[in-house]
């Protein structure tokens, strides 16, 4: 399938999509988070070919979500940049979600907050600390929003 | 490209991906948590083909994300269900995510919230409510993991 430039919409999910939103790439990120480093490691963990891993890997180096490092023997890894540790809120919504509606066994992997409890993370308002939920917000024009008017956001 | 079945994987990113990790499918639930919710006002907002969109919407359906509610003068509408508000923390997370990293001219959106701010949502621990980041959780095995060792989670 053709792929449509999703970078053009004036939307930030529709940008986030456009580098993330392929099946491969957050598994690749998920990865890393996992420690799971190398070339080798995240091409037999993800079963995936060579020349994928290789493509989705060269993109998410472009666009500043990892970075390769040299380590030990010739060995090179590859690590989350700032931008890349900031995938962790969409990765945890997103296994948080597939925990609930997609795991009929439970969960596979639990998180284990520094307070010692397996935590569900909750999305609250960073102004007054309640809950973040579809009925609780609304939305409007922010400062990027394109001055004539547009069905896409 | 063939698709790989990401299902079979026994992880619940890897599982929610294989539901909503086409480029197009998460800009569907957002036009209809955002009140874009017959089809020919999703592919004009999309921009993409009918067989294209007809095929995930048909796919959003039978993984019990959208239903199909007939309207006035025998119009159809696409709305969410349980499962589908549950992916509003997905898109609040990958909307904020790109509003920091791919959004040079600012939000295009904000979501106000009910207590009257402009919202950035935070992600805490529902246990302590304290934040929850890379550096404050650990994966451990959950009672859905298999049994045997596998590198796959």
């Amino acid at each position: 399938m053709k792929r449509t430039p999703l970078d053009t919409m004036n939307c930030s999910i529709a940008r986030t999509l456009d580098i993330v939103g392929e099946w491969w790439t957050l598994l690749i990120v998920r990865d890393v988070f996992m420690g799971i480093r190398r070339f080798e490691q995240i091409r037999e963990d993800l079963g995936i070919s060579k020349k994928v891993l290789t493509d989705r890997l060269n993109t998410l180096v472009e666009r500043g979500i990892l970075k390769k490092v040299p380590v030990e023997r010739g060995f090179e890894e590859y690590r989350l940049t700032k931008k890349g540790i900031a995938l962790h809120d969409v990765l945890v919504a997103v296994r948080q979600w597939g925990d609930e509606w997609e795991a009929p066994n439970g969960a596979p992997i639990e998180l284990v907050h520094e307070c010692g409890h397996v935590t569900h993370a909750r999305l609250v308002c960073d102004c007054c600390g309640e809950e973040v939920t579809a009925h609780s917000v609304k939305p409007q024009p922010g400062p990027g929003a394109k001055k004539k008017t547009s069905s896409r956001r």
